[in-house]
């Protein structure tokens, strides 16, 4: 118990250190702060643009372009009629109670877990029935129903937070930011609560672009939007965010990838849902072998598995706090083949940071019904295949006599039958004349006679197979990615005089929102010309910088930034050459002044690395 | 006339052979296209969304990186209270009539300019005296209150398109999405009309993040939203957009820029207001003169618009179709201290993409007024100054005996006095003893004894300035560049035999979705591994490229790809080194295989241009 209240406080400390760091260089900032602000909206500073723009544009480099995705850009105003094919306009709901007096809102989860852990954590006192029964509550919260949700707030005798008042029952809250589109008010729309739908609806149009193959992997950044009951978690569960969203489909009899080998190797901490329920914590485990074992569903879902790691871990997350867990069948929608998060350990815990998910066909057969234009794929036959078709022809004549009303009903009960119930009826026709029909649309059986409908199968050249695709979906939630990323790089180390602790941020080259300072030694006029020089080509090829030429010493310019995680000083020691330092070894290179920005350029781009370049100049030792 | 209509008939072509290249080769794509799509909602498919990222990200490296400017990152959902103090909530509306029967809608000033301009361009025996009456209309159009314009609708009996219907007196009409944050309904919102509200409520934070010093930028690109009462004019005119803008902060008493003559001899097509009152078109003018001469107000306005002209022409905007035009004193904002539009001439006319506004200090003091915290800047005096200050002493005692409860206010209007008010009432009361004085708030005149109120001067030592900035603002509507974009790069050639005519765009490689195309010169293993590992170093050195090593011939994999306009071709034809061949000059160029991803790169990064690269490389003649 003191061990776990000594780690909370430890995390609760390293995150006021990093959120303190953050919010003081202007990482980010709380929306409309001069306003008092509004939860759940935060803005991004200068560095924190930096940093997402250099996480988005990897992600274009590591999964658009590198696997020649189709990248769209969709409205994230979207009409109501996308989104109840999607499931959005029922189900994306929380359940929230009220304050009975001051009509404060909250969610009834969120209430009933605190309660819970509350007392699971901190009373020594509690009897292990009563913990057993918390804990059980804590698992199964998801799954409860409003009424089980009300009954447990009830029975604990669960008050509003800060005024005890007493709390309405629960009731669905609908998530999405309402609006109306158009002058008339007559066309009601929403605020998109994911990118996903935008892909979806252009599958023909993507499919036809691709030249009507499959495989193929549409994607997509933008803005999506969740109208939080009450945001908590600060920069994790946000109102407003940017998400990165991948949408692979494929032919749901062959999910195989070719480049699923170049993952295979990876050793990687899964979590697989039969662990989650015996106890076990993570292990690490070859993609190769989670998927030859049947653990991962199918070779392309490993293979985005094993993708996602890379661009994690290339971003500058920890692997060792970084598992892949998969959904427990409770979690999992009712048509999932798989799914996985990626989740990333912060002091928050293990937060999800990407989905990924096999959902079956299941988004294009919504808009398909929805939209009546069918969104299919077509696989040509090298030749005509013979197939055998069921035909079921009724005689509505016989029928009408027999039946007269209810003959409809029976006649599109008998037409629904399928090939086995169909071939037994056959049978029975045959050889009794008679057989026993039930007709659920009438409660009630029948009897049909041989003269009444006609059973056969019938052989047909069919020249292709019509399918809808299977889609593999992952979704990568950008800002608590970055925000991890914020944790796991965050460092500090004794000022030179070793009176303070200085803060500072290891970011790899690629994500650093400041690639490089520029540094006159000494305040010359000849020193500053060749500062303002370098800065000039930095610019111009694409990287940012800050330039110091006041007088200050090496030692505080070097503080000034630290903190903002740049990863390279070039400091102006002569008018030929310069001196390059790495912030993380401190190891110095002598580069000439014409080449310096390419060298930048090579590591920020993730063309090299330190290591590559170290060796072909020489070291410079101060 | 003739010559009038064979230009309209003439641009007519243009755009739909435009728009259906377009549309054919998902640039882009009406949104929810399968629920029959929404009215001004349209997908960037994916060569659009990749022509869309491209220019994204020369606006940042042309304006953000190279003018060091702080970009920022603000959520859409924006809260009541900052858009009621940018003056959005009441003044960001259009005149809207309703068909009396129907109850669709309509802009009321379309209608009238609808009807004006058919009657002036189509009707041969309009008298004259007519003519110049319709033109008059057009001329004023925007400045017309809801009585006025609906006195026009009814003198010109104007009725409901389609319908004939009668139509309801003009309302104005909110073009902002609407919508609620949080659960309890009580906090309205606003989905943004512009990205600039964001920037100014962080005034504060940026300026200090900035060192306290002006002038200093801050940018930001982001979605911005009007519901559009019934959007015309295609891509131009859409509910959802994306915006790039800049506020650059600056001494209102010094507006010059270091830069500036860095621009001072670009030669621009300018058109101010005096040339448009008397009927002029644009000229030609070096922007140093434009500014010497007052054309352009100031050092800054004129240095952003030689940088907006950079920007645009460096796209592939035709600078024979660009020009700046400034805005009429009845189109400026009243605290405006200068507009100036920049304008591509498309088949829609001359159409504002860029906004090039100095707006004073507007913005940051109806911020400072509604929120209660002074956005403004300090300017520290090398010495401390000496000010005279006017000090007014109220004596409360005498003035509660002689005015009882109307002591207050009129302590509150004595203390209110501006300088010259309160100096005349000294010298009256020390020569007459007592002076009469009008109290608004009580609406009545009292008399003022000299024992109630001492008035004088004192000398004050201040250490700094105190003053609200002005701002100038760049604002960009990305979508419109881009359409124009393709208006101007649209080009056609006939195909090989003549039969046809071959449409393609000629993209500058720093703009064109895909950058090159790699083709095996025949089917072989060898020619097609060496395709493959090219294609593969394309990727990581961020290229877009597409691979076809199908059969057909090169001419017909030319076909292919030139409606993309990709700028080059790579074509494989031995195992060493490699064609490129550059899709305007069909010149072409023998490059060794290791080397063709960083010279391809080298260009479309715009480090060096095909002249550049060209006399490096043998010529290759086929």
């Amino acid at each position: 118990m003191a061990a776990a209240a000594e780690e909370a406080r430890n995390r609760e400390a390293l995150r006021q250190a990093v959120v303190n760091t953050l919010e003081r260089r202007l990482f980010y900032i709380p929306s409309f702060k001069i306003y008092r602000g509004v939860a759940g909206l935060y803005d991004y500073g200068p560095p924190g643009c930096a940093v997402k723009s250099n996480v988005l544009a990897f992600w274009r480099q590591h999964f658009v372009l590198e696997e020649n995705m189709l990248e769209v850009d969709c409205p994230c105003v979207t009409p109501e009629v996308v989104l109840k094919a999607s499931g959005h306009v029922e189900k994306f709901t929380d359940l929230m109670v009220k304050d009975e007096k001051t009509g404060t809102c909250f969610r009834a989860d969120h209430l009933v877990k605190d309660f819970c852990k509350e007392k699971v954590e901190k009373d020594p006192n509690l009897p292990a029935e009563k913990a057993a029964e918390y804990k059980h509550v804590l698992a199964v919260l998801d799954d409860l129903l409003p009424e089980e949700l009300g009954a447990k707030i009830n029975e604990y005798g669960i008050t509003a937070p800060d005024t005890n008042n007493s709390l309405s029952a629960p009731y669905p809250f609908n998530l999405m930011f309402q609006t109306s589109i158009g002058p008339s008010g007559l066309t009601p729309g929403y605020m998109r609560p994911e990118t996903a739908q935008g892909i979806f609806v252009n599958f023909k149009d993507l499919y036809y672009y691709n030249g009507n193959k499959l495989p193929f992997a549409a994607a997509q950044i933008g803005q999506a939007f969740r109208n939080e009951i009450s945001p908590r978690q600060g920069l994790l569960r946000v109102r407003e965010f940017t998400l990165a969203e991948i949408e692979h489909f494929v032919d749901p009899e062959d999910k195989s990838h070719p480049k699923f080998s170049d993952v295979a190797k990876l050793e990687i901490l899964m979590f697989p849902r039969e662990d989650q329920a015996s106890g076990k914590s993570e292990t690490k485990m070859a993609l190769g072998q989670a998927v030859s074992e049947g653990t991962v569903n199918n070779e392309t879902l490993g293979y985005f598995i094993g993708r996602v790691y890379l661009f994690l871990t290339s971003l500058g997350i920890n692997n060792k706090k970084l598992r892949f867990r998969q959904h427990l069948a409770n979690e999992m929608a009712h048509y999932a083949a798989d799914c996985w998060d990626a989740e990333i350990e912060c002091s928050y815990g293990w937060i999800e940071c990407v989905g990924i998910a096999d959902r079956s066909a299941f988004d294009l057969n919504a808009h398909t019904d929805k939209s009546g234009v069918p969104l299919v794929a077509h696989e040509k036959y090298a030749e005509p295949k013979e197939v055998e078709k069921l035909v079921i022809a009724t005689v509505k004549k016989e029928l009408g006599l027999a039946f007269k009303g209810s003959q409809k009903k029976i006649v599109e009960a008998l037409e629904a039958m399928g090939e086995k119930e169909a071939m037994e009826m056959k049978e029975i026709l045959e050889t009794k004349g008679e057989a026993e029909f039930q007709v659920c649309t009438l409660d009630k059986a029948v009897i049909i006679k041989k003269n009444m409908v006609s059973i056969s199968k019938e052989k047909k050249k069919e020249h292709q197979r019509v399918f809808t695709p299977s889609v593999i979906e992952p979704s990568f939630g950008i800002g608590r990615i970055i925000y991890c990323l914020y944790e796991h790089t965050f460092d500090s180390r004794p000022s030179k005089d070793g009176d303070e602790q200085l803060n500072f941020f290891r970011f790899p080259p690629l994500v650093a929102p400041i690639k490089c300072t520029v540094f006159p030694l000494v305040q010359t006029q000849e020193y500053e010309d060749v500062a303002k020089s370098i800065s000039k080509s930095l610019a111009a090829a694409g990287l940012s910088y800050k330039i110091d030429i006041t007088g200050t010493t090496i030692g505080k310019k070097y503080a000034r930034t630290d903190e903002l995680g740049v990863p390279f000083a070039i400091t102006v020691d002569s008018t030929s050459s310069v001196t390059v330092r790495e912030r993380d070894s401190k190891q110095q290179i002598r580069v000439n002044v014409d080449e310096v920005a390419s060298v930048i350029k090579e590591i920020a781009d993730g063309q090299s690395t330190w290591g590559d370049v170290q060796w072909r100049y020489p070291t410079h030792s101060s």
